[in-house]
């Protein structure tokens, strides 16, 4: 049954050869790859507003425009640190990979756990804002937010199972759709105040002081405004991805992002300015600003379907950057070896169904509030920015090849402002949520330490010197028992008993008694029965099935020689339906699993199939 | 380590011989059996407020008197009618087994699964009203409540696993102080009120009409005060309990059960009602009643107290009821056989863990809401003593023997009267939530019986033909056929192979070929290590592991007899903490689980523990 609605909804598998994967040129390159950078227009303004407008009144608008300048300024130094980086690693360069190539693995770790943190939280901050731009339109809806995020995770963790990169190309449209709904409301808009003087009331009132601003509070507002910096690395991640030139791609289509992100975020930024909009929890300033400019009607709608999906979008892209990541560092040992197998449908499954659950649970402890997980978000992205920027520097340093002062320069000034503004990140929104972050990235970077020193342990362990050959087996000396426990005399009992005796001479058959009239009642079968061997039978005065064994194989009235084997065989009923395992095979499950952790007891399971 | 904790929390484990219980008589018998039936004073009476205050304004008063003397009424028929099947029962005589001895296995079936759903709803009910009663006395509590009730129900789950029930006799004090303290409020209450004269102003306003009430209003206040029926039953399961003369002792303390409740109901809802109660979510009627009477000081604490702990003792006679019945039907087929064993301390630590969790589950859905769980409560305990007395009835006219025709009687109009109230209850709760129970009964009754179908399917299949004897085994014709499926050439390779050696020559080392160059290297190292047998490699081009051992088994290259065996060997590594298991036997899990499905591959399991 399980494997039915399994096939339904995710197909049927696929073989290895089909793994194939397009290569875009920078025209569907630049949509698939930045919609994550792209969409954070969506929330990243709104927070700025949140921190200026109840500290310094009306100015903050004004101050608005300078915080979001100098993430422009950022984000640019950021686009030419990352061409370079792309020049340097045409297989495509995350920081994981940038550091652990120049710094070592503790600072490649630190870059993994950053990330992964990361991809989570865009997850996570991107569907609850796009549940937000759904519930902006459709007020009805608010009280289902928490319903719709999780709706949304389960959709696209079905799609990404299914293996819904194959059809990137429609994924292109979206971020064409909202880049082009965005300009025309940021032109209108303009048009109108601006040429045709219509200058509508603000939806929500703006305190009248205008306050000058102190450092902190414009660090907060540059803080709030970085959450747009997310999504950077995506491009120089994708290179693989892009048709030849690759390199040359790539690097046009970061430019680009630069651009658009220019355009969008500037833009956006004025028009929520001049139309007076302000945080509210109930509705998003995109909603505000386009209520205000079109009405509520068709194109509100439009600009509110467009941004919803964009969000989408976003949250998707993490869908094939941490499970790819993880496969990467789960390939190096350090999480568990399971992230890098890929599933029926060629994609690597668990990387993706455990970024689900993860964001699930963010999503439900946070309520689906995109307002509260923002101060997570961010602080990541820019400490694997400044290993990977730093790591870029060192690149320059050891291999002093063609004009490297001047990039050494460049990677530099990225990494200084990366970390300055990591710096500023965790110190501003410590309190609100930055501190998780502060603890995970060492939790986790210890964890995969711990995971990795395991498998090597492992590895050593398990290494068989060549010289080393099987031993020789002496069938004259050697015995080789088989213990067949009994409950009740029955034919799987048989069934095991056939089984032994094909193999040894030496069988036991050994009785728990629980229940003195049970163990009666089986000894008299037992004799009615007229088998030759006697059934060794031990009281069991805890009522534990696992101890009167162990013991009796310890005892002295047990002898064994070291090369002697000791073989338990246990019937397992094999039934038709999964619920009916819960009647039958609990104490058998549960002898097994704590017989194994004793050396050289070998367990064999004898599969008895229940006919119904 | 979870031995460990599992050590702390519940102790040491006991001998079976250690299994005794404390016989009563009936002073402390009376408080231990009837926490239940006396602690819904404290809900049942705001109940019937909460229906009729609304409705008919301060005619509530009266008419609430005339419901609680209907509910009383019925309560000694439900007594007289119960005192008879002590008389039959001397063993004890639950619904179940009254209903099984005298109406046959699916009227048993109906009274075990509503016998369950209230034992269930005992424990959410009890603990969310004693949750009430202490965030009645302490409103800074009352953000907590879902909490409390949570915390209170992994307290007793730790404290019946440990098996309490041998302090039973420090549990018959708090009923006694709740009764007494009870009883002192009554006092107080009518003296200040009739003979002092001081009439106080009622907390909460009522509303000033006096309409007369309706037929359905008054059923719906008759149901909800039937509440404070549940609990009868407890007496006649416990004569076992009881010092000889067992029986008759259990009659007089249900006698005096019933004397008790009709001072404790009849008292409190007389002086709620010159008191001018009302039903409020946020304090209960008892503590607006003490409030009052004593004013907010040390007796109102002690009233909310005690009424806190009466309504946790009431929760915990689910613990010694619910698990004992589920261990009878479990004896008898009709759910897991694991509900008949006892755990470490002698308790039955099975059930006892399922009531926690679906009270637990309960009171999250419902938000430990006293006042939603309520509608879910009663119909089941109604189900059961309507067939308890129906049987009982059936029984005399069987035998007719003594004074029949009288027993009969008073059995039948237990029996009708509480028939009549089932459907009063089902009819007014249902859309309350009366409706899930009466879809869980059928339902559960059919699991029931399913799962009795497929154990007795089970045990046809199993049951040895005693003429049928142990195979002859030709040892020079039959062949054993050991597969060892190989990864990489390792330590646990060759000890699999070595313990392979000592039972036949047939083995076949066996590779499934995911990834072509792991495949390359393997052939490589196994050449050089210079092993006489070829490995059989198998590609998997859907990189499933299980398909292509499945495939080659079954296939004409591999050869079997019907009397051969086949035997695939695995090692699995034993690592020393639980969360290393997470990093490796994953891929053997998987195997060893589907390959079972397998009828005639017995699966042998080689421990091989990593020492760090």
């Amino acid at each position: 049954m399980i494997d039915s609605v399994k096939k339904f909804l995710i197909g049927k598998s696929l073989k290895t050869e089909q793994l194939k994967s397009e290569k875009f040129n920078v025209f569907w390159g630049l949509p698939i790859l930045s919609s994550d950078a792209i969409s954070s227009v969506a929330y990243a303004g709104q927070e700025i507003l949140y921190i200026l407008v109840p500290a310094v009144g009306f100015m903050a608008f004004t101050d608005m425009i300078h915080a979001v300048l100098m993430v422009i300024l950022l984000l640019f130094i950021l686009v030419f640190s990352y061409r370079q980086v792309i020049d340097c690693y045409p297989k495509g360069g995350g920081a994981y990979i940038v550091a652990q190539d120049n710094l070592g693995v503790t600072p490649s770790l630190v870059a993994a756990a950053a990330l992964c943190i990361d991809y989570i939280l865009t997850v996570a901050v991107s569907i609850s804002a796009g549940t937000d731009a759904i519930t902006s339109a459709l007020p009805s809806l608010l009280p289902y937010n928490v319903i719709i995020c999780v709706v949304l995770i389960i959709l696209m963790t079905i799609g990404n199972l299914r293996g819904i990169s194959e059809s990137a190309k429609t994924f292109a449209i979206p971020p064409y759709l909202f880049i082009g709904i965005m300009i025309i409301m940021i032109v209108v808009g303009f048009v109108k105040y601006n040429i045709m003087g219509i200058h509508p009331k603000p939806i929500y009132r703006i305190p009248s002081y205008g306050n000058a601003i102190s450092l902190l509070v414009f660090l907060k507002a540059f803080a709030a405004g970085c959450t747009a910096l997310t999504g950077v690395e995506a491009v120089s991640n994708g290179i693989p991805s892009f048709k030849e030139p690759s390199q040359k791609n790539a690097k046009i289509v970061l430019l680009l992002l630069g651009c658009v992100a220019l355009v969008l975020f500037g833009g956006m930024s004025y028009i929520s300015t001049i139309y007076k909009a302000t945080y509210n929890p109930d509705i998003t300033v995109i909603a505000q600003v386009a209520k205000q400019i079109f009405g509520v009607g068709f194109m509100f709608y439009i600009v509110q379907g467009f941004t919803a999906l964009i969000l989408i979008m976003a949250a998707n892209t993490s869908y094939n950057g941490f499970p790819l990541l993880l496969s990467i560092i789960a390939k190096d040992g350090y999480v568990p070896r399971q992230f890098s197998k890929r599933g029926s449908r060629l994609s690597y499954s668990n990387g993706i169904m455990f970024l689900s659950l993860t964001a699930i649970i963010l999503l439900l402890y946070f309520k689906g509030n995109n307002h509260s997980l923002l101060p997570l978000y961010a602080v990541g992205v820019f400490v694997s920015f400044t290993l990977a920027q730093t790591g870029m520097v060192l690149k320059w340093l050891r291999n002093k090849n063609g004009a490297w002062r001047h990039k050494a320069l460049i990677n530099g000034i990225g990494g200084t402002l990366s970390c300055i503004t990591t710096i500023v990140l965790a110190v501003t929104k410590f309190q609100e949520g930055a501190w998780i972050v502060c603890i995970l990235i060492p939790a986790l970077v210890f964890t995969m330490w711990r995971v990795k020193m395991h498998y090597n342990i492992v590895s050593t362990e398990l290494k068989l010197d060549l010289a080393q050959k099987p031993k020789h087996i002496d069938h004259s000396t050697q015995k080789n028992y088989m213990i067949i426990p009994i409950d009740s005399l029955n034919k799987s009992f048989l069934k095991s008993y056939n089984y032994a005796e094909t193999f040894t001479e030496d069988i036991i058959v050994f009785h728990v008694s629980v229940d003195e009239k049970a163990t009666e009642k089986l000894l008299h079968s037992w004799e009615e029965y007229g088998m030759e061997i006697p059934i060794v039978v031990k009281k069991s005065p805890y009522r534990s099935l696992i101890r009167p064994l162990v013991k009796f194989i310890e005892s002295e009235e047990f002898v064994v020689m070291p090369e002697d084997t000791i073989t338990v065989v246990m019937p397992q009923l094999v039934v038709k339906k999964w619920w009916q395992n819960i009647l039958h095979n609990q104490t058998s499950l549960f002898i097994k699993s704590n017989l194994l952790k004793r050396r050289n007891i070998a367990l064999t399971t004898l599969p008895y199939i229940i006919n119904e």
